[in-house]
């Protein structure tokens, strides 16, 4: 997606050789007429796909995630990171290791939302190592659900998480592929 | 806001006195459709405000502030919980206390999306005795912008948050003021 690609080159600021911060537009600042053609194209990969859910992950995940469910007109479910006072019992849960953050958390999705019926899409901001799409697809794979496929804003395609996933059979589109930030420069496949 | 009102009363599971739980629609499972409207409602009671961005925190308030933020054309910044790793140390920074995590956390804006000449829209999805929004207001006041308003999906008016707020000069426009959560009920103002 060239818009994104542009964008990225113009605003995104290369802090190590692993991590590109998009602050301006989508981690930290929220650019809606911008987010509203991801979401858009996002749901033209998918739309002939019968989704019935889109699943993401809080925080950054939620904005992209709600701009496809619109298109799309379908719930979204952003997996909690921490298990919330108000949430029961009846959970899916999976561990996530934040390679970023240097942690691991928990994420959680309520056993209310997803079911055997339905045909999941999940939405990202980021892919690495592939740790939280790997959370994220236990949950999908706990609920008897079947995972349709993976939209991803942006891969870090020198990390390996998009390459065995997709050698295990994961559909994964990626609308910026990443191909090293070496020298402070972003350059793309 | 009735739709609002009429989807608490069917969907909301009162856990206590203090919390009701609405995680079909706003907290963990996002409704496209119905978020549309919450953002077109917040965007026409501040229209003529000359709005140059939208304030929200992690979580919970970034699809309602993204909603706003897509009918009024303006960016939305999300305040961060947590200190990236990719975040410099150029931020305003504020400490809210949360009562139902029952915890402190610090929450950071970048220095680099808020200055002396916006005009602030803060957006959240619940208001119960004010710290998150106290929160935020302290980093609109460290960015020397102003404060134009308050827009709350559902506020707890039976705690105290609103009612100090309002009578120290903030005008806030809750879409639905719960006055009891007494023997599992919800009921309004």
């Amino acid at each position: 997606m060239k818009l994104l690609k542009d964008k990225i080159i113009n605003e995104g600021k290369v802090i190590s050789e692993n991590i590109v911060k998009i602050d301006s537009f989508l981690n930290h600042q929220l650019e809606p007429t911008f987010l509203k053609k991801i979401g858009e194209e996002f749901a033209s990969r998918f739309s002939k796909q019968g989704i019935t859910k889109i699943l993401t992950v809080e925080a950054s995940g939620i904005a992209v995630g709600l701009m496809t469910g619109i298109v799309l007109d379908v719930p979204v479910i952003f997996a909690k990171k921490k298990q919330a006072s108000t949430l029961d019992h009846r959970y899916f849960s999976s561990s996530v290791y934040s390679f970023t953050k240097k942690e691991s958390v928990e994420i959680f999705v309520s056993k209310n939302f997803l079911g055997p019926q339905d045909k999941v899409l999940i939405i990202d901001d980021f892919l690495a190592r592939g740790e939280a799409l790997r959370g994220m697809r236990s949950i999908v794979t706990q609920a008897n659900a079947e995972l349709v496929g993976v939209g991803i804003v942006v891969e870090k395609a020198f990390q390996d998480g998009g390459k065995t996933l997709r050698e295990e059979g994961v559909r994964i589109e990626s609308l910026a592929r990443i191909a090293s930030l070496k020298d402070g420069k972003v350059e793309f496949i």
